[in-house]
């Protein structure tokens, strides 16, 4: 990240965004401005293949399908969370990879979760009718959250598609989302680590770049290959230099529109803690999986993902620490301010209202991080008690009234995680939980009444033990059975991390419950703003991510950095030269495949590439098609200058990085004797 | 750790202390207790020779002479960060490891001071007959720390030897301490990481254990080997289960006098303090030594000694937050102040006393640690500048008025650290210092008046950068200059890293000022305590760990863990097997010159032994010798359990972990073909 280059960055989407900033809408395309930009009209027929095309991991990733045969492209790093805990006699996938040679062979996922999106439905209306003037804001919380849950739940009965409603705008709009769901996913193809992790930690965010970070998984319907409709044809040349390409996926969060007060509260309080948790369970991690080659197998992805968060909030912080950053972005508010004053006082007074509720919020934040947020429980079995003791509890109140994740629309989600056979090793659960209590007990103290409540009268490592060691909730025949109990099984349960969570729940709900307030007094501030803005600035722009489907679209693309000219694309040949440069020290060790392969590759196949698009966390794995909608690439990461677009898209270095059509297709021909993916890519991409 | 056995720690040193209890003084040896526990009794001339042949090496770890002409061995850790600094033809002495096959060959360290405990003197009436009845508590730390540098200074010029007055029992007890010193210290052998830090971190502080963590270094007098009249005759055959062994060496600091609140404020604010901070910068810094090899090599030692300093805090954390342990800690305070109640009012009154002083450190410890202490400012520049700036104003002032590291009689040291020519490599600096400006950021908060001059309008990477590329103080002729310059040169400056130390340096006096007047409480209230301790109990006890020479002892013993029984040695053919059975992957890889010598070792050879002697950290490369007063081993760690000694000695499976003679003897023979330095410890052992 280069501090200086930062000052430029714009503090919101605006009217005058520069020209492929932005993720936007599917029913609000950007259709002006990419003809204005770059000759090209977008369609609506060209845009809902592309949205029906595309797919939302639900456990943080995007991807497309890419055969009438239920075929999906994702990264090799979206699917190893779930790649990991798959078996095939001993094998560990991880480390070899995997090819099912026939759709029998294919594995299935415990607990992944598919959402195509089907349409899209303003609800704004409905939503904020509910919150009534004269209502405190603990009053419009209750009002909001059961206006919506009706219309999540009506929409779910009457079509019975998963029907989300999103907050955009941070409050300005409500839209309903309708997904089709597919619950049977499996695993068809993955790369060895080696290569789909090939560079790890130390290249994670840079370029150039050498990876192999793809993965398919098939999706399944009546225990059979689900028949798509809608599905990207593979363009085996990619995209050239230069060239117009789009990205539609899931990004995230970004933090574009919050206000002076928000930022401050992420740079001084929010960022800090994580950043500190993050440190702190990365080097805890590191040393048990040091010890011996189980614990590194069992650790080593979790240990990835506290490396990329880490990385990815210390170049947000550097951002936010850039005083010039701070207060470009305060003298832009005071701008908005003073315009708002003579027609829209209430859109000027947001802004106070906001920062007062920032505070309260960070009065309470450390307990609730612990708490609610369970910062100080860090094992699998912690959430599947909570929600065990929360469903009994919710299930006796009228649906509107429930904590969200417990209302109707969301109940085949909730069990599908609940009830999931995936495995949990629990020697490495008592590493993490020690840990995580120690953290508790040093944060809040070790003599905080219900601290000492929670450990009982015992150290950390002897606490973790007990309650590890003595649950039965790894058994997920165990869980459904106290789920179908319901209230009077869960009360009378003697089940250690059930007696727990009993423990935390009142304080954690009540915490809730005050941040859920705040959310609403911030809401009703964002939609005062955004109105204010609306009014004054036309409405042609896009709300923040929200993990819901967004387009981008962008120039394939090198840059020059600190002098150095970076290429559009990388090569195969590449990714044996920064082997080599690293004396193939892990992560840079090649697997005993490619070694073989060399002579047989063409080395001057396309591996990586780079666009402009704008992209954030949760679009790994979204497709890049070309103006023909045809798939070129699948996104699989941001270079450091692209981090900070969390703030603001700016048109510098920042680059979407994503693995090249090209290599994907000579890697599965070559290396992994794939003929079957290849046929099946090739039979979609030249349908009869 | 096993938390369960914590609660039978005693809490402090007491007449009731197990028989291999204690860190003893060399001027008031255990000889009845040792004489009553094991038959045999310690002389003076046996204590005397023991004493002499001791070395404190100033960089925090001990070890002893084993030649008549200067030969010294220590722990390979312990001059670890020595030979990291050392070149030879860019040979990575680290990696590769050291043997002088002459002494011409003998590599000089840079800024290593050595130091030979010579006489002990007790000061204690003229240190405390400074502090005068009605003194403020400022008044009084001024009156003590003039009344100390006095004593320090008239003996330095009287004798020429180093200097240090020492505070015993938390300050009931002042000893001035005369050390003759090296400084002409040279390195003669080193094994490679692999064998020295053999296990690495995952086996760090485990056992059994099989590494080869010793070194040879030579003290020189005038360009001459140092002629030693008190050294440790090697007995090759170490020690046999069960044996009586003694460890004369420089346990660095414990907490088994800290009242309960002072245990509080460890557990609370102190350690998680620390921890934190520790494991921040060992993930940061393995993020960066994975980037490259070079990189790597830089960091490897930071990263171990963080990784470390992890472990110990953390079991030091696990006895903390054992409730039991704490209640007791409480429990036996409370029957002591009873017991004070009648005839020692002063000392009853004293656990307030000190509770409110905690509350006032704690009140400023955080400010205190980042400007103070220096965690802002993590590079080795930094106090290269501080000192630089502190002697130049300090040199105006009266001896006694001054921060007692730029006293008379501590000039030497001072300078010695200095104008060390050991190597700065400013890249590496870049990106500690960036880390460490963020965490300011963090835990100041970027607003904070100080924070926002520090930063001087740049994130943390920008402002690291600059003021890391721009000082020259990585010279040290540059800071001869400065410091030669006197007040006059340093206010001119505008070194960038000159003008931060001068920016800071108000505010980080006066906390220091406040940490010193609340010290000065402790001291008076711990004086009080332990006066009224020796009238009811009677002195036959040792204070707390100071880093001066102590004696402890015990019995060579393995010891049962999780109903497996552990051997009191492990031997060189476990070194193989616990290789293999890591499949060598690092750190259990083994040098090419073990793995070629394997047919000719004998494998049955001793190669680390237990012992239950009461050591700490600063006790590594400490002698272990037997009732004969010849070396048997060098401790290198205390086992898991042993680190908790910390807080108490527990007569349970803590041990006190060495290198045998007889596995060394084999390595330097066999392995390293060392036959001048076995040589010469056979002949120093076979005097003619």
């Amino acid at each position: 990240m280069h501090p200086l280059r930062l000052a430029g960055i714009l503090l919101a989407a605006s009217a005058a965004a520069p020209a492929d900033e932005g993720m936007w809408l599917f029913n609000k395309p950007p259709v002006r401005r990419i003809k204005e930009a770059h000759g090209f009209e977008i369609t609506p027929a060209w845009l809902d293949h592309l949205q029906k095309a595309s797919v939302r991991f639900n456990n943080g990733g995007s991807g497309s399908f890419v055969s009438a045969a239920g075929l999906i492209l994702t990264n090799h790093h979206v699917g190893a969370g779930v790649i990991q805990k798959l078996r095939v006699q001993e094998r560990d996938l991880m480390k070899d990879g995997f090819l099912a040679k026939t759709r029998d062979e294919e594995l299935k996922c415990p607990d992944l979760e598919l959402n195509i999106l089907i349409d899209i439905e303003d609800v704004t209306a409905r939503v904020t009718d509910a919150v009534k003037e004269g209502m405190s804001a603990e009053q419009a919380a209750a009002a909001r959250r059961a206006a919506i849950a009706e219309i999540e739940r009506s929409s779910f009965s009457e079509t019975g598609l998963r029907s989300d409603v999103v907050t955009l705008y941070r409050g300005a709009l409500f839209h309903l989302h309708r997904y089709k769901r597919y619950t049977d996913v499996r695993l068809v193809f993955s790369p060895e680590k080696q290569a789909g992790f090939f560079g790890g930690d130390p290249d994670n965010f840079e370029y150039p770049r050498h990876t192999l970070d793809f993965c398919f998984f098939r999706a399944y319907e009546d225990g059979k290959p689900a028949a798509i409709g809608h599905f990207l044809t593979w363009n085996p040349k990619g995209a050239a230099e230069g060239e117009l390409v789009f990205v539609s996926g899931h990004p995230g969060r970004t933090n574009r529109s919050l206000t002076h007060a928000q930022l401050v509260s992420l740079r001084d309080v929010s960022l800090p803690f994580s950043y500190e948790r993050a440190a702190r369970t990365e080097a805890m991690l590191g040393s048990w999986a040091s010890r011996n080659r189980d614990n590194r197998r069992l650790a080593e992805l979790s240990i990835f993902s506290f490396q990329n968060a880490r990385k990815v909030m210390q170049a947000n912080l550097g951002a936010l620490l850039d005083p010039a950053f701070m207060e470009r972005k305060a003298r832009n508010e005071d701008r908005l301010r003073k315009a708002f004053e003579s027609g829209h006082p209430e859109a000027a007074a947001a802004y106070d209202r906001i920062a007062a509720a920032e505070e309260e919020s960070n009065a309470h934040r450390l307990r609730t991080e612990m708490l609610e947020e369970g910062r100080a429980f860090a094992t699998a079995l912690f959430p599947i008690a909570r929600t065990l003791v929360r469903a009994a509890d919710e299930e006796e109140k009228a649906d509107g009234e429930r904590l969200r994740e417990y209302q109707a629309a969301g109940r085949v989600s909730l069990e599908l995680q609940l009830f999931s056979d995936k495995p949990i090793f629990k020697h490495q659960e008592i590493v993490t939980l020690t840990d995580s209590l120690a953290f508790l007990c040093a944060k809040l103290g070790a003599d905080d009444p219900l601290v000492r409540r929670i450990m009982d009268g015992k150290p950390p490592e002897k606490r973790a033990t007990e309650l590890v060691a003595r649950t039965n909730l790894d058994d997920p025949e165990y869980r459904r059975e106290l789920y179908l109990g319901g209230k009077d099984a869960v009360s009378a349960s003697s089940d250690p991390m059930i007696v727990l969570a009993r423990l935390v729940d009142e304080e954690a709900r009540a915490l809730r419950a005050r941040q859920e307030t705040c959310d609403e007094i911030r809401n009703q501030a964002h939609q005062a703003i955004a109105a204010a803005r609306f009014a004054l600035e036309g409405d042609d722009s896009y709300p923040d991510a929200t993990f819901t489907l967004r387009l981008s679209y962008g120039l394939v693309k090198g840059y020059l950095n600190h002098g150095e000219k970076l290429p559009a694309h990388t090569t195969l040949g590449g990714l044996y030269e920064r082997s080599e440069a690293q004396e193939a020290t892990p992560p840079f060790d090649l697997p005993e495949r490619w070694i073989r392969g060399r002579d047989a590759i063409d080395t001057d196949t396309p591996l990586n590439f780079v666009c402009t698009a704008d992209i954030t966390g949760g679009n790994s794995g979204s497709p890049v098609v070309n103006r023909a909608g045809e798939l070129v690439g699948v996104i699989f990461d941001s270079n450091l200058d692209g981090i900070v677009h969390s703030f603001g898209y700016f048109e510098g270095n920042g680059r979407a990085l994503a693995v090249h059509t090209a290599g994907m297709l000579e890697a599965l021909k070559i290396v992994y004797d794939a003929g079957e993916i290849v046929e099946e890519l090739t039979f979609s991409s030249n349908p009869e």
